[in-house]
């Protein structure tokens, strides 16, 4: 196997990305060593050294403890906990959380073997008593392992005496009626909240 | 800009990934360290260095003049003229031809400002006489301005007595009638052969 082959088959396992889309990708390198290919290298390399889990939230970051952990204007009375540190990521870009985070590391499931200690739920439970944390919000999947694994949480955390809500459940921005599905439209109605005028 | 951010803004640029799917890819990349990340830079870096284009044909290979053009069991008769180095790699994946390629490097477009000079259109020429080729299978796009460049190629070619072929049109495999543009059933229909049987 030659390099060109070797680096289609490598980007092929992208997620994204496939054998075909993968081919194209490695032409449109080949045609910009300069400008894209090189750099790219070197950013891969740089990241592979520079990156990092936050031991405290799991959080990926060039330190650790991450810059969220570190920020003393982080509301440290609010928890997110999330399943995956790309919902972190989708939380923060959203700017309407100016709390911390707690990275699980995915859902329970037991189709999948997932129990508890294969989650990071005592460490959670740990900075929850030692950081005084006064609410935990629970941003997790609304599928049957997110809301299975939002009650397992809940039921950890009763004897806490930390408050433990969830993301409301309702009408997408944008999000036209007709195309939404009936438990998403039972859900919003369920929760449907005075107009404010 | 943090490394995190760099590698996400380099992976956006490649064809086929967004800035979502390159942030998808990062988190991919960045739990899976050494089986991926790591092989992947090497594989970048090493392809930089290895990888460069044919004198001859301008394919991209590891080698100079590439495996194919080197390749004694192709035959030198018959020269397969293709846009660009992903056309001849499909050609080859097909495994339907046995000649040899020449990459013109595009088509002519007078709205993008792509005359002869630009494409690689003379060393075309040379390779014909020098090399004693039979037959020039043009294997442009069956868009305007593909057939505007095999227009000017067969005119080019026209005083050297070299044979100028090029592609069939017709209906694709498995390609269902109805769902066909009617450019393409009109060339089918021109083209209709005798069912041999």
């Amino acid at each position: 196997m030659n390099e060109i082959e070797q680096l289609t088959q490598l980007l092929a396992k992208l997620p994204g990305l496939g054998p075909r889309s993968a081919r194209r990708a490695v032409l449109y390198l080949m045609k910009r060593r300069e400008s894209v290919l090189a750099p790219l290298a070197q950013a891969l390399a740089d990241a592979a050294t520079a990156v990092c889990t936050c031991r405290e939230c799991g959080n990926l970051d060039t330190a650790d403890p991450c810059a969220i952990c570190t920020d003393p204007r982080r509301d440290r009375t609010r928890l997110c906990v999330v399943e995956e540190v790309a919902d972190l990521w989708a939380i923060e870009r959203s700017g309407a959380f100016s709390g911390r985070y707690h990275v699980l590391g995915g859902n329970l499931s037991a189709l999948d073997g997932i129990g508890p200690e294969e989650l990071r739920i005592e460490p959670m439970v740990a900075r929850i008593e030692s950081e005084r944390v006064g609410e935990v919000i629970l941003a997790l999947s609304a599928t049957v392992e997110g809301q299975t694994t939002a009650h397992y949480l809940a039921d950890r955390l009763a004897a806490s005496g930390v408050a433990v809500t969830r993301l409301a459940q309702g009408v997408p921005m944008g999000g036209e009626l007709d195309y939404l599905d009936e438990g998403t439209l039972a859900a919003a109605l369920a929760a449907r909240r005075p107009v404010s005028g």
